[in-house]
């Protein structure tokens, strides 16, 4: 058999995948940190024993966190990415010729340090002179942040640990402060099959301060149940009204101009999810 | 920890689910079928270790290979089901007024047999008297049918063991005779990231059988990456091309309007695969 790494992604169900060998372990600051060379999905980073980003599935959450808001809002010039020290949400945001700089703010400097040097594919984009990185308290970033960006998105761990803040009522007001007059915010909200609750208040507290909320969907394999939630927050831009004429060309492996509005039907449990 | 059952999707990579414990478990003439009582995804059957359905998500699966098709038909009367022995496509089907009468073909009795005691909300459709239900070799009753059917579902396993036939050029031309000449055909078509030789091979076969040639996707959890594929093949009708007045009212809980067309937007790499 080998070594396997297993995630239990409720306390009854999980995922498992090979382990050739674990390249790095240790405790950081905010959390354990493990990047693990597996068979199936490459080099995979897991913090706190879930699965974060893996070399083989990776495009997806990044391309999907990236793309939707930044094509929804006609010019984003100033972007600002909380958490995603991995690098992968920033490549995607440079693939954007209107962006003008790319702000990273990651709490754990060593989740940079390891993506540099085992997820090279998904951490290059961080040396991109468009692109500053600062190791920081993302909430304290966002409170001390006036009509700033025009892109907010927020790329955290579960609730738990350093990212527990990031849920917060208070900090997606922090969020509409920070942003420009017209700007978009965009977070993953983990997945409606086992996290409802979760979702749930995202959206009632995203909706409670920005005027058009909306929910998006992708399929990314090794997070829990295989269906991610997005949650947008918008001050005026419609994702699902984007001039054709402002699609540009761009390389990507999941993301299609069809996707920017297709990913907004929902099945229909989670539409009843957002309505109750 | 109890006693896990762990399906290895792939030689490196599985999902593991906690067991209460095993309902039953037989070498049936076919294959092995074993149905298991699980804390996350209530009963689960398992045939040659692969999960077929569970209690809790098998809702996603059934509806969306039932009513994209039966929606894209004006009217369909005579409604072909080729596996499906747990009932749960057959119960989706009985949903459309317009349905005179359902077929369900399936290889192995014991699935019919063992769907009926343990997963009654499933296969409690099969006792409804639109329902004929035939134990017989699918391949067989497509060869000898001619015009017959206005739209047939295949609701297969894997083509490994039973299933085998039903992922040949020669079924799909056997299904294309058994259809009246405005037919449509429906397969479920495995998942693009481990098995994408088998959606490239089959999406091919159905091209060069059917004028009209589409897949959609929907996600369920417990299978293979949790993004499964389907493939339509259609003589006259476009999926794409559903008048609104159509529709009609519906329980579900994943299947909606929006998604009769969303569900055929596919990822970058899937339309990849399908083109190459």
């Amino acid at each position: 058999m080998g070594t396997w790494f297993t995630e239990k992604q409720t306390d009854h169900f999980g995922i498992t995948a090979k382990v050739n060998r674990s390249l790095h372990k240790e405790q950081t600051d905010f959390q354990s940190l493990e990047m693990l060379e597996t068979e199936e999905w490459g080099n995979m980073l897991v913090l706190d024993d879930m699965v974060m980003t893996t070399e083989k599935d990776e495009f997806v959450y990044h391309e999907m966190l990236a793309h939707i808001p930044l094509f929804t809002h006609p010019s984003p010039k100033q972007v600002l990415v909380v958490g995603g020290g991995d690098g992968g949400v920033i490549r995607e945001v440079l693939k954007h010729p209107s962006v003008e700089k790319a702000t990273l703010v990651e709490i754990d400097g060593k989740v940079i340090e390891y993506s540099k040097q085992y997820l090279p594919s998904i951490a290059g984009a961080l040396e991109d002179e468009r692109v500053e990185v600062k190791v920081d308290d993302g909430f304290m970033h966002i409170a001390k942040s006036e009509r700033e960006y025009d892109v907010i998105m927020v790329d955290s761990t579960e609730p738990v640990g350093p990212a527990v803040n990031l849920f917060t009522k208070g900090f997606y007001e922090g969020i509409a402060k920070a942003l420009k007059e017209d700007g978009i915010f965009v977070a993953q909200t983990d997945n409606p099959w086992f996290k409802s609750d979760l979702l749930q208040q995202a959206y009632g507290d995203v909706q409670a301060t920005f005027p058009i909320t909306k929910v998006y969907t992708a399929n990314i394999p090794t997070y829990p149940s295989g269906l991610w939630t997005f949650t947008m927050g918008s001050k005026i831009y419609d994702p699902l009204q984007v001039p054709a004429e402002r699609f540009h060309e761009m390389e990507t492996r999941y993301y299609t101009e069809e996707l920017q509005t297709a990913a907004f039907a929902l099945p229909k449990f989670v539409k009843d999810l957002l309505q109750g």
